[in-house]
This record gives structure tokens, sequence and C-alpha cells, in this order.
């Protein structure tokens, strides 16, 4: 059970919509070719707006708000409510009939019709880096609760597997194994005998791959023990059983916030060969200012002074097609002191449903 | 310059939505929420429904639907027109921190908000074959015009390079080298010296990478010169010169029915070692019935008509997620008389973002 809200739009020629009798023959026309759908419609209420006209027209539980553009465009929005085993008299199929009709009839190339918007019963629609909208397909929440860090949901894709979503954001999938691999660069780096410090990794993926290679010990460090939790219990395809157990003879994961830890890592001279960054996303803005920045900033800083003189900092960066904030994080690179050096590394991730970039950095 | 929508929406206790006090408690608290960003906002109409209660407010130019369900949702559409250098004083940041807080206002966990919806300006929003919405990232439309057959768009993504659109639904972009090698085999299948008939293929990649094969002859019968025109200006990287040259010591385009063409081989008796279906993608339905069933079947009949014995029909077939029309597929093919056999095969389509799957159907 969910609303689905179907959207159309129509480029229109704006006289069209200026002139009051050109626009009420297109209500009419539009009214009549809804009416061949919804055969009881009703008039509800209209105004005139600051750019143009909106009407609203209803059947029963289905409210259609048609909007008009003085610019020359036409929005109309559906909107009901749909029981579980309901047949809605809208489906894809009769709206794109509905949509090329409407455009042969209004004499208009541009139209368009999305899928229905389904809204209220599973969490569907995940952003892209670059914030475009793309729908899953979720079948099944298997886990959603907030913590005091973050609203933790893990949610079940028919073709992506189990997917982990933190504050309204895809994490990780059980498909997802070539982001864990260009994040450490499986069969480039070598771990065997390595000292090794994740920051953040709740998934446990991380941990769980780079274990298969033999390092001498890893310490992950991950404010949020429900994170952990949820994970153990429902992404086990890829961490394994190492947020069950927790500790072994060549792994420890501390539940704590990572800077202090590093800030005491600092105190005792101790030091790692890999350094791995797997917190928070390089954020989408304007400029590399605010409280992201200043924090990935500060987790750059840090880690270099938990890093061997050879050690290397490994992270995720952005999507491609986010080009300005991979640029704002090289800069950031750029400005660190001692200097450093970076390499890239591109991977299509499937749950993303696109190209991620990922850092290796180490001192030049 | 675009209308955006903005959804919202809100899973609540069913009984705050039928109390009447409780729900004019809610409207209350998200207006005063609303208003923090637009803060001129004025109540402007409401009504009963038939499920629940609808209110709309607005400011200036913007519109403010929101929708009370008694099934216990409250769904939100703000709706406003962008001049091209206009700021939104909505975008997905600003949604998102007025998602938080409404959700917590009201106390619950499940609220969405979804990415700004672009309407009127460029096609961004195709389905998935499973009639998933997903945003391309669409900067330009390079082509557009209704041919007898159908709509044709050539429009620009800035990470898919330009992508081939027919009647709004994605059919081949600049990096789908993978759709068309998946489609013929390549490194499977041999070439060389056979004789091919292409039914459809009208973009022209399938026949541009068959003949890099030193086939003895391709004939590639296409209905659409529009297409292939359309093709040739703007998908080059694709389809190299066949398009604009139309025939060579080894291949000819012929523009008109395939079916008819077919009819006349079967009377010539002129026989291919491969006959490709690139036409129509194998529809998604109830039942394997209508007018397409109808020509998938005859196509495919046909095709084995103008076949040698050890002749192959290749096709591609519908996206993983849509088992029942794959297996509506396969069922056909399982009626065909003289009986046939056949394999698949899989691939990822950069352009569909999704898996494929493609057919090889021999005779058994």
């Amino acid at each position: 059970m969910s609303a689905n809200t179907v959207l159309f739009d129509f480029t229109i020629d704006p006289s069209r919509i200026g002139d009051d009798s050109l626009r009420a023959d297109a209500v009419k026309l539009i009214r009549s070719e809804l009416e061949r759908i919804f055969s009881d419609l009703k008039f509800t209420y209209d105004m005139h707006t600051v750019d143009g006209y909106f009407v609203i027209l209803s059947e029963n539980k289905i409210l259609i708000t048609i909007r008009f553009y003085n610019q020359g465009l036409i929005t109309i929005n559906i909107e009901y409510y749909l029981e579980d085993a309901e047949e809605s008299k809208l489906n894809f199929d009769t709206s794109k009939r509905l949509e090329n009709t409407l455009a042969k009839k209004l004499k208009v190339l541009n139209g368009q019709i999305l899928p229905p918007i389904k809204r209220g019963n599973l969490p569907r629609y995940f952003p892209s880096s670059d914030e475009r909208i793309i729908e899953y397909d979720i079948d099944k929440i298997l886990f959603e609760e907030r913590s005091e860090y973050q609203k933790i949901q893990i949610v079940h894709s028919k073709t992506l597997g189990n997917m982990l979503i933190l504050d309204e954001l895809q994490n990780i999938a059980d498909v997802d194994l070539i982001y864990t691999e260009t994040l450490m660069q499986r069969g480039i780096e070598n771990y065997k005998g390595k000292e090794i410090c994740i920051l953040g990794g709740g998934d446990g993926a991380l941990l769980y791959e780079l274990l298969k290679e033999e390092p001498k010990y890893v310490v992950m460090l991950e404010i949020d023990e429900l994170v952990m939790q949820a994970c153990n219990k429902y992404m086990n395809s890829i961490c394994g059983d190492v947020l069950e157990k927790r500790k072994g003879d060549n792994y420890e994961i501390i539940v704590g916030d990572c800077m202090d830890y590093m800030k005491r890592f600092i105190q005792q001279e101790r030091k790692f060969d890999y350094v791995f960054g797997d917190l928070t996303d390089i954020p989408i803005s304007e400029t590399p200012t605010g409280e992201i920045w200043d924090f990935i900033r500060s987790i750059l800083e840090h880690s270099f002074k938990i890093l061997k003189p050879d050690g290397k900092f490994l992270t995720h960066g952005n999507g491609s097609s986010c080009p300005e904030s991979l640029r704002m994080y090289e800069d950031q690179l750029k400005l660190l002191k001692p200097p450093v050096k970076f390499t890239t590394a591109k991977a299509f991730v499937p749950s993303f449903m696109e190209e991620w970039v990922f850092y290796q950095v180490s001192l030049a």
C-alpha cells in the first residue's frame, strides 16, 4: 500500500497559456482526455497564480492538479492511494498512452510522463552523487532505526541484495565487492604482515576483505555500535563474522570516535602501513568550507601523523559525475604539510549505479 | 528553465490523521516548518477528501499541496517554476534538512524526500525494464522529431555520451559497445565469410561491428529512414559511416518493412547464416497476447525460414529484472515448429543501468 503520484508535463507555445480562451480550450481538452480514464471527474477548484493558472479536478479519491505556467509549460500531477491488492486505473502503459494522446491533441512535441512515484511504504528512491533520482527495486525493509549518529536502514533489493542505507544515502550492497576491492586496491597493494588502521568502516566489508590478505594487525575505529549490529545481522555476505567476533588474533574493532583514538596513537607514536578513510563521502558543496570539510582536513592531517613514512592513506572520493567535488578534495590534498602525492582509481559500483573515484595518498 | 516538483512523504499513526484536532496540529507544525523557508506562506484552499484531507499553501509562485491520507500517510508536493539562472530556495540539501526536521517533529521514522523533479525542458527520466524511474544526466537535446513510426530523440548525457531515445525509451548510447558485442556474441560466433540479415538495427551499431568481422554479405532491413539519418548525424561513434554509405562491397541497407523482405527472401529461397532480431524489445505484459506478441512470433517463424539449417537467430531480450517477460518469450520459442534450442547471455548495459538478457536460438 502506498500513494501513487503520476507526473506529466507538456511544453507548449506560451501564447496559448497567456490567452484566456486558448488556455480554457487546453483545460477542456485535457479534461476530456482524462475523463476517458476517470469517467466521473469533477471540477473542484481553480485559481489564477502569479505565473499562470491552477486547477484541481477530482474523482472519488483521485486528485488531479493541473498547473499552467506562463513560460509555456503545463504540469499535471495525479495522486491517489492504492491498497496492496488494488489495480490502478493509471498504470505506466495507460499513462504513456495518455501522454501520447495529449501531446498530439495539444500539438506539442515535448511531452513527458514519469513512471508512477510510489510514496509511503518502502524507501525506493535514492540520489546519485550528482543528485539525480534513481528508483531501486526494493521489496523489503529489514532494519530501520535511528542511532545517536544517523538513521540506519537495511533494505532488500531484488537485483542488488541487501543494502545499507545511512541517512537516506545508499552505502553498500551485497553485490558491491568491487567497491571494497577498489578502495583497498586488491592485487596492487600488498597487505601481508602490514599494520592497518580503518577509520569508520562500520559495515565490516573492508575489514573482512583485508583479513583475507594476512595483515599483521588491523584496528578498526567505528563510532556507531548500531550500524555494526545491523550489518552483523543482515550483511554477512559482505562482512562475514568480523562484526560478530569484534576481535581476533590479528584484528580488533574499537567502538569510539576515530579522532580521539588517532590522537592517542599519535601520543603513543603508534604507526601504521595503511590508514583507510572509510567515513562520510566527500560532500557536494560550493566551496570547501564548513564543518564537514574541516572534518575531512582534520582526518587527513591526523592520518599522516599515524602513518609510517612510506605508508598510504586510502579512501573513497565521490562519483565521477561530480568533478567539482573531487577537485575540491584534491585541492585539500595539495594543501597538506608535509606535501603528499596521490593516484586515483575508478570503478562502477553496482548499487550506486555510477562510477566512483577512489584515492591513494602518500607522502611526496 | 523548468518547473521543479519536490516530493516529501511521511508515514504516521493513522489516528493522528483521522482525529480533526490532531490533524490540525500536524498541519500547523508542517506549516510552521515550511515558513522557515517560505516566510510569506499563505493558506490558500482546503477540502475534505473521501480518504482524508487536502490543503494548499502558497507563497508568490510557490504552490504547496499537502494531502493527509486516513491510512496514515502525509504527502507534500512543492512546485514552482525556476528560471535558468535562478537559485531555488529549496535545493536538495535544504529539502533533506526540512524532511529531517519534519520527521522529528511529527515523531515519525519513515520520512522520505526525493531529489527535485525537473519538468519541462530536457527529457531526463527514463524507465528501467521493470518500470523504475531513473534520472539521466542529460544536458542537451541534439535531435527531436516524430517519424511515421515513432518519436525519435537523440540527447547528450554527461557520462554516457549521445543517447538514442525511441518513444521515450532509451535504446543505445555511445558507451554501449557491450550491448552490440553481447548481441552478436563477439569472440564466440565466427562471422568470417558468413551471410547475415539484420532485422531493424537502425542505429547502425550492429552492422558497423559485424563488418569488422569480414562477413561475406550483410543485408539490413530498417523501416525508419529518419532514425538512420539522425544516428548518422549524431551517433557516429557507434555506427561509423555505414548509415552514410548505405551500401558497400559486402553490405546494403534496405529501407523497408523487414517482414515484406523476409517473405521475398523465402520466395527466392535466399538463406542466411545469421538473422539478427534488432527490433522492439520483448514487451512487459500479463500474457503473451496482442499485436506485439503476434509480431514477435511472426518474426521468429519467418526468420527460421530464411536461416540455413545450422543458422542462428540472435536477439536481445529484456532486463534481468523482468523474469516473467523473459519466460513468456522462452515459452514462444518452445512453441516454434520445427523445434529450436536456445542459449542466453547477459551483460550490464551502461545506458540501461541494468543487466540485459540476450538470446541465441538455433534449430534443435
